[in-house]
């Protein structure tokens, strides 16, 4: 019997959610569903359905698990509790500032509908939040500082592309490396994360732009760049292809705590990742919780759920003693 | 309300559950059991009771978790599920191959009496089964390798200091730099941990000892030393006492593994400790571990359960909508 899983949205996640199935041989890719025209939509293996979105009731009672790859601005606050409704689903929300509002516009639907929903899966929020989370439970004295990257960010990208003039771009965000390490030995940092990281800016200009003004343009942006350690890179659009094509991504998650009856013993736990694909990183985990999300439901349980809520066990395809004989 | 806590055994690892306590203002320290004379106990905090481990039977229903800090060659395979029939319970129970049988054994007698036991607790078991799990749950395709060190191996050094002529010992067990490095690249290695590590020994000889004789039965002394790389150094009481008395430790798990269509996409996750004082970072774990286990059978839940079957925010005295702004 294999776990049956849809996918709404075909982007570069939803690809990498196809891609994960794949690798996990207890699971099966049912469909995918699309707002965009369905013909238009090319998957990796050519048999897959391709669904409008308008016809997903149809597959109630046939998809065990919805894993939606919408973004979070305006296509999860919408699509997760709808898909609650008809199916178990596990998003990746990450506007942090709004995950208990989205929690609880969730949670109604899946608490009425009888499934279990599972959002803010991934990485950040995901596998970072997890580890601050345990760190601070461990090491209850210290500080926790979290670092992003090296790699691409799409909203700073997306925003240096806005500006006229420029052709193309890619942001990376870059923690500097004497934070990185002030934070490994105990030090005590900016809570401001724009002291923790470096923008650094590959852009291609039209022939005969003012790469002045549009580098001004670029440091000077408010929530964006301003505030910020900012290096503007001038490239040819072969160079962009060729060196800045790919969507590696990673970052750090460090607490450093203290114990003993003066604090006099220092203690550093570290998580990092290193990631070649950002979004088929994150598919996976999407995919691990697609598994929870439906042993729990087969176990009776519904509602909407934060990885925080999930014990580690429910990600793997084995028995408990399985499990205790092979990673405990 | 606090919840109280009760000791079993109090060496090293006892006295950091007492210090860690301290640090968690929602709990209290009831009292301290041991098998030793209770008038040669000195708590850190003198006002904290000792008791006679053959009084315990008069806690039953005073105490909401107790923490055993015994070992697990001859102390926890008996004291945890005796004490299970009392209290809910939290062990450090670390020898991997028998946790299967130390879990049935503790369940039939936490669930014969209504309440919950955790064992296996600390980093390794504990931290670094966890971070085993969630990363091959994540990344189904790809290698975990675990390193320990630098740190004090407590077995390794008595072995030495059981050698004739030898006056007092500590062994380091160390990673091998390019080892590590390989793990991180992706690299395929032996899975005997033995070609993984160094063995470094610092050893304070009796004077006129040979020394020649001792370092050849360090090195050979199966299970121990023989098939490793050894290094013996000989040094002063002095310097012992001076350089060697702490109990640092720490290591790494790292996973790499591999995604997309080709599996050209490569990812790295990394866990890594570097704890001043082992005992004291244990501690830690239990202690947040213990206040799981009380919520837990709050609740109405009952029997023997491993670190792989708690939701992560059990382990924190906070509400679910504070987790989540807090962590996620």
């Amino acid at each position: 019997m294999q776990i049956n899983i849809g996918i709404i949205g075909y982007g570069n996640l939803g690809r990498g959610v196809e891609k994960s199935i794949g690798q996990n041989p207890d699971m099966a890719l049912s469909a995918i569903f699309t707002r965009r025209n369905p013909a238009e939509i090319k998957p990796i293996n050519t048999m897959t359905r391709v669904i409008d979105l308008a016809d997903i009731g149809q597959y109630a009672g046939k998809i065990d698990v919805m894993i939606l790859c919408g973004g979070s601005a305006s296509d999860l606050p919408e699509q997760t509790p709808m898909a609650a409704e008809l199916f178990n689903v596990v998003d990746s929300f990450d506007t942090h500032a709004k995950i208990n509002d989205h929690l609880n516009a969730v949670d109604a639907k899946a608490l009425s509908s009888g499934h279990i929903a599972v959002i803010s899966v991934g990485w950040d929020p995901g596998m970072f939040s997890i580890n601050r989370l345990y760190s601070e439970a461990i090491l209850p004295a210290g500080k926790t500082y979290t670092f992003w990257g090296k790699g691409i960010s799409q909203g700073h990208s997306d925003a240096i592309r806005r500006i006229p003039g420029v052709l193309d771009a890619r942001q990376y965000t870059v923690p500097i490396a004497k934070a990185v390490e002030l934070s490994r030995n105990g030090g005590e940092l900016s809570t401001d994360s724009t002291k923790r990281h470096i923008r650094e800016c590959f852009v291609v200009a039209e022939e005969g732009a003012d790469t002045d003004r549009i580098k001004n343009d670029i440091v000077t942006m408010p929530n964006y760049f301003a505030g910020y350690q900012t290096i503007v890179n001038f490239i040819s659009m072969d160079e962009l292809e060729e060196n800045h094509s790919a969507m590696p991504h990673g970052g750090f998650v460090i607490r450093s705590g203290q114990t003993g009856s003066d604090a006099g013993n220092r203690h550093t736990i570290e998580y990092s990742l290193k990631l070649d694909s950002n979004p088929e990183f994150t598919a996976g985990v999407l995919v691990a919780y697609a598994r929870a999300a439906f042993r729990l439901n087969q176990e009776g349980k519904k509602g909407c759920l934060t990885p925080f809520d999930i014990p580690p066990a429910y990600l793997l395809p084995m028995s408990r003693e399985e499990i205790i004989r092979k990673f405990l």
